[in-house]
């Protein structure tokens, strides 16, 4: 799903990017092999019925539940300069309830950072099947991956919001620019001071895309002085630039007529289950059909 | 419209009769005199382009304009044993902002207490346009009448949820019932003592009910200690019987079949006005259509 209502919350004041942004995920999606047929791609936008079980999980949701939600506070505090204390960034992690419940989905591949929101989804649910007295919607369980969560360049989650992520778009003079500014090891100040791979940002890019010896051969390296920031950032770059260059390639190939086909498919076929879904609902809580 | 959505938000705990409610308030409308080929008759929840709209101006909302809404504490005081401290129910004026604008209206007839939330929504579609720098939503102006309110028997705001309504389908013994219980001048405990008609709950009912020439005759008798307060409501409750007997029989002739095709009908040549509505929002925020 690419989910443009909430691109629209912390967006509003300036949304002209939206459209586009909508086309580049849904190419992301496609070009890292997510293949149309087997996995519906959608925009939220275009199934309606994602704000009308939003609207019924907002009714039973206690306004405690998305104050405290960690997430809101740390997005107020980083995202400086936007109003975001309105009623539709508080409502946040409902909306997220809603997409995932609507396709009844038991498991969702989050990153780590995303636990606190799925939790929140879990108590919605629960409260939803517990006060219409039937287990309409399963719990949904987080699939984590091998690593939950990747950091920005800066050190600080990733986030379009936050413009410090590297794009499956990015061409190697952009990708060498960023891995450039990586936030590495503060205390290595020299290259002949001793470095500390376990909190280095670079690292954790190695981590999760270079073979696993090189990994450790770079992790000797830093730790014993014999490799500098400079070069680790250089030989990362190559990595990622190789590592990205078939998915840029793909991309190229995919024209925006594509993409429109694609997300138009992806929407029919989401909405058939949804609007299922919406209807059950309807009908426990006696509204008029 | 017939505020389905709105009525979940305070009646989520115990749903059951809404869809009952829904059939009754189409036939209350169409009895008492609203003409289906003139006026749109049409479910809230049957127009999800409602919850579109109400999710675009929630985001531009800021939370004090909602969380300083006066009806908003009110309600929280006065619907006593209900959990209400929700995320639905404080978005309650949005969803109304929403209901109005989505067809454009540049007048609403309103009850007088509901010009706080008009006055919200003339704020949340004065920053809509003025953010995106269209005049697409007129600002809606108020109608009164020349009764712009009337309480409830117990003196307080008329209200389905505190069941303090004379209902246009209930029975001369149900009225003759409810006017009997209304509050009078608190300062009138004996017959021999003069009242207050202008302090009156029966007296208001007088003056929106009854022949100008009957109204002034109670005010001298009240006022003068010439008529005591069980024959004013014995008299008040002959004129509301009369009053609501057309009605009463009209709603009979109504079956619910016939309002089903009234709501349905309504419910197609709203969505056609509400469609092209978000799409020209949708546009100018710019996602992907």
């Amino acid at each position: 799903m690419i989910a443009d209502w909430h691109a629209l919350m912390s967006e509003y004041e300036h949304p002209q990017d939206i459209k586009e942004n909508t086309y580049e995920l849904a190419r992301d999606f496609v070009a890292s092999g997510l293949d149309p047929d087997k996995s519906t791609i959608f925009v939220q936008s275009h199934i309606p019925e994602h704000l009308e079980l939003a609207s019924v999980f907002s009714d039973l949701t206690p306004l405690a539940w998305v104050e405290r939600c960690p997430t809101y506070k740390e997005q107020l505090r980083e995202l400086k300069g936007r109003e975001l204390t309105t009623y539709g960034f508080l409502g946040y992690p409902v909306l997220q309830a809603a997409d995932i419940a609507i396709y009844k989905a038991d498991a969702v591949p989050v990153g780590i950072d995303q636990l606190p929101h799925l939790e929140l989804t879990r108590e919605i649910i629960r409260k939803f099947n517990s006060l219409y007295k039937k287990h309409l919607f399963p719990e949904p369980e987080p699939i984590l991956t091998k690593i939950p969560k990747l950091l920005g360049i800066d050190n600080r989650k990733m986030s379009k919001s936050y413009g410090n992520y590297i794009a499956l778009s990015d061409t190697p003079e952009v990708i060498t620019k960023k891995v450039g500014q990586m936030v590495t090891d503060p205390e290595r100040i020299h290259t002949t001071d001793k470095g500390h791979p376990d909190i280095c940002t670079v690292h954790s890019y190695y981590a999760a895309f270079a073979d696993p010896k090189v990994v450790e051969e770079v992790r000797r390296g830093c730790e014993n002085a014999l490799i500098g920031c400079t070069e680790c950032k250089k030989r990362l770059s190559k990595i990622l630039i190789d590592y990205l260059e078939p998915i840029r390639e793909k991309r190229k190939a995919l024209s925006d007529s594509k993409v429109e086909d694609i997300i138009k498919d992806g929407g029919r076929k989401a909405r058939e289950a949804a609007s299922k879904t919406i209807g059950e609902v309807k009908r426990l809580i006696n509204l008029a059909l």
